[in-house]
């Protein structure tokens, strides 16, 4: 839509640009970016590994403050090139973008904020990964096949809540007895439920009497059904997703 | 079927509440019943912590009372509403409703049955839950889409059955000489039979000896097969159910 | 085939007994044996507890003797009604049911078998609950539906033995070194191997190298698909076998 | 295509026999072949042993002399078979034959390399295997279904990858003050990430608090749907292969 403007402007590159139809650069500026959220992700990772040697920790700051610089011009731009500038700024992605650098200024001005505060706002900086999917076109199959059979997993998501509430419940009442500690409420009873019924099984938390035990066999088969059910459902509405985009 | 009466009664107006088709309320009653059940299901959740303070104890006491004393005036609204009253007072949900209330008014005998045996009764109210359901016509396609593959599910109940009790005899006499405390006896080793073909493997039994282990192993191939088949079963009905009421 | 026979003989009555046709008693034997056997596994069960009380030991001493009394009746009508004798007794149903008697006749004669041996012996009395799967119809569609997928299995089959061996190889050759009590050779690591791709994961063997957790990493990834998409297939194929056998 | 050949030379007889067409041989050198790979699969196996009785010790290295001078020789004969020989040296199949004989040679020089050094090479002998997959044709079919859903496996993988990483990120706030030793950091919160949303669950990690746990109940929620319905997608892909190819 803008390939008749004979002389672009630069709001109008910009915006050829983050959509990826630049003449010349494509769809090169998603990759850099793409590369730069990978690079502060791994930093991200590096950095809360203990007693890292104090040069390392130079190095990842460093790069902590290069990566955010480019972020924010990336950001600023990004406000200039929408019509009006606060479209952008008030759209999911602003928000997205501005709380993916923001740690980052928190964390200079130092407030009243402690630091423990700062680095879980850090977490945030997670979302940046979301804006890979931006232009992914395979997901739109995937979302039509979870569109055409939402109804059915609304039912099994409500079945699945409730068998997890009675069995917490009901373990509770068959073990709080013996072991008061593990099973000391129904919130706590919880824990057990969804790591059961996951088949996850830490071992953390098991039953003991006889009585216990004989509910988990009834609520496991249950459970196997309520949970494994659902996923093939979606599997099946895919294929079936899958080959209607190909008659077409 | 009651809009044709110019002045309904009190009963006509009543069954118009309770069925969802009353002129002004229309579903709000069952919408207020169903708020009232969850407030009730945290209430009990609530109670079961440990060392809640006394005020909470005591505000608990008094949700309970409030709960009760409105689940009481609807089951002799719904025992007045129905021709003849005993219809509803032995139906399926008469006996679930009267059961949702019981254990309160027993609690207040104090008779010469214990504290313990109470509180038991109490897990009941959870079979107010049920209710939610009485009007989900979505749960209609999945009853379909079991009884489709009814014979099937059958046929794997009886191998996964016996395959759980194969496992807990060849366990027990695997495993018995060497760790008599955990695989005690047949009944016993049943446990680990579950806990093991469900994947779950919480490790507070598993074979030590190279027989035991052995054995394990093709327990577990076959297991996997018996018991993940059938819910790709249900998943692929489902499916076909989908389809072909799209179709119509 | 056997109706006839205006006035048949003792042979002919018991062939219609066995084979569930006889004018009065239909298929009453099938349901009077399968409850034999259902009580003789109950008794095989509760015999393994510890400490029973001695009538208890007794009582089931005397059961057991009835039982194989009425089994060993059983036995030797169906060598009457076979045509030749020998047909039955090298039958596998045959070999069947004199290994679900055998083991008490041995352990009346008391010979140089210690008690130890007997006991492992009555493990076979459990073959006794497959005659209840030789008149089951559904069992054919079932069987219809492993056939047609064949040798799609076989490959999947071959593959994940491979990855079972390739996966103890692997962490054997990771994790010796500072497990050598756990992974201390490659037939003790094939005990981790199936205990983590079935998903059980007892928590009695797991590594804690980064080599070692990197490499598992990997072999799940691998291993979900190869152990999970087989029962996909059945699944598929058994639904396949239901339409086609409902449009028939 | 060598068949008509009328006096066919050593060349042509060994290209015949490598490829399974030999007038006489047939396909028996293949199956010479993969006995002695699984030959030496089974002495790589036992030699792993701690405490071997130093003749079983002897015996393996003999055997392992031999096997190796076999497939020396094959090594040697596929050479010469090949025009140009340097065609089979550096192809996929040569790479690995050399590997398989590799380490053994290397043994012998006993060079600066220690032994453990070696010990790891040999792992590559497991190589071998994989040539029985050589001529599987089933094999083809289960590439095109992969081949059929291969954009939709992308977009899974991708998910799944970013859930570990979010799994590990979120674990590490929740829980590193409460355990610092186990989950130490992001490299090592992602071992509890894959152990828990592959459901294996050894029980060595899991979060104690409630954040932790609550967290951990969302992720299992996606965890299972993001890994679990791949392969249910390759499942129906498989059997659509399957289907189309009988129609064929």
């Amino acid at each position: 839509m803008f390939k008749k403007n004979n002389s672009p402007s630069l709001r109008c590159k910009l915006v050829q640009i983050f959509n990826g139809n630049h003449p010349r650069l494509g769809n090169s500026f998603d990759i850099f970016i793409t590369v730069l959220i990978l690079i502060s992700l791994i930093a991200l990772t590096v950095e809360t590994i203990p007693d890292l040697p104090s040069w390392l920790r130079q190095f990842l700051y460093i790069l902590e403050i290069i990566i955010v610089s480019l972020f924010t011009v990336e950001y600023i731009s990004r406000i200039l090139a929408a019509r009006p500038h606060s479209n952008y700024v008030f759209s999911f992605w602003g928000c997205v973008d501005v709380l993916a650098i923001a740690p980052f200024y928190f964390g200079l001005l130092g407030l009243g904020l402690d630091l423990r505060a700062i680095r879980v706002l850090r977490l945030l900086r997670v979302l940046r990964a979301f804006k890979l999917f931006r232009h992914a076109k395979a997901a739109d199959r995937l979302k039509n096949a979870f569109q055409s059979v939402k109804d059915e997993l609304t039912v099994f998501a409500g079945m699945a809540c409730m068998l997890l509430y009675l069995s917490a419940v009901g373990i509770y009442f068959c073990e709080n007895e013996v072991q008061p500690e593990i099973f000391s409420s129904i919130p706590g009873s919880l824990w057990w439920a969804v790591v059961t019924l996951t088949t996850v099984g830490y071992g953390d938390a098991f039953p003991v009497t006889v009585g216990g035990r004989v509910f988990t066999f009834f609520i496991l088969v249950l459970g196997l059904g309520i949970i494994a059910i659902p996923t093939g459902l979606i599997a099946s509405a895919l294929t079936n997703m899958h080959e209607s985009s190909k008659e077409d």
